[in-house]
């Protein structure tokens, strides 16, 4: 999720009906990117370590290039980062992203903000049925 | 969510941390709309009465003006139905959505498109931490 003062967008990108890239998945790219594993990455994001993993192995089934190379050689450091391909991607979808937030500003957007009401949710009963 | 294509965007509108308007409050206005009734609406889009209604509450709350106006006047037809407000903040909203998919268009878009793999998602056992 981008969030740009009230306005809040999920982008979804679509290999046919699966989501190839979207904002758990940037999230994941993100935190891999900075910690250097795929289990550190989910313990800075608060996933577990089996979604992490899902959400990394469906990148790199999406795309034609992978997206996150793991090291597991024996003797040498475990761990992941992200591909060339996976940096550019990563980013691209990002630009794209911010390109979307700019595109809805207008007065008509400035008009329904200024309508709306912070504050004024609360839980009601429901009643019958209209 | 709305769907372009490869491309699928949810927006949503804050109104402090609540969401005010987003895809399942758009969906339920355009059921009303066509139905005529709160009940019917969530019939037709296989939404439960009490989340329908909730959204509807939901909305009448967060915003400055009535969304939908329900009728239970004794003798007079029970229902729901838009008010032109709720009409008019609905039609902003799809034409922010709108406008937000077309600004996705463009190279980067389109590279990024074609270099997803359709069909190529499939489960595998989650191997050790890497």
């Amino acid at each position: 999720m981008a969030i740009a003062g009230p306005l809040k967008i999920s982008l979804q990108l679509l290999a046919g009906d699966e989501p190839a890239m979207g904002p758990g998945k940037a999230l994941v790219l993100d935190a891999i990117a900075r910690s250097g594993s795929i289990s550190a990455a989910g313990r800075d994001i608060g996933m577990s370590y089996r979604r992490t993993w899902q959400l990394v192995d469906s990148l790199n089934r999406l795309w034609a290039e992978r997206v996150v190379e793991t090291h597991h050689r024996a003797g040498a450091k475990r761990g992941a980062e992200l591909t060339p391909f996976g940096q550019r991607m990563l980013t691209t979808y990002r630009e794209i992203e911010a390109r979307m937030l700019a595109a809805a500003a207008g007065d008509d957007l400035d008009w329904l903000v200024g309508l709306t009401r912070p504050g004024a949710e609360s839980a009601e009963p429901v009643p019958r049925e209209v």
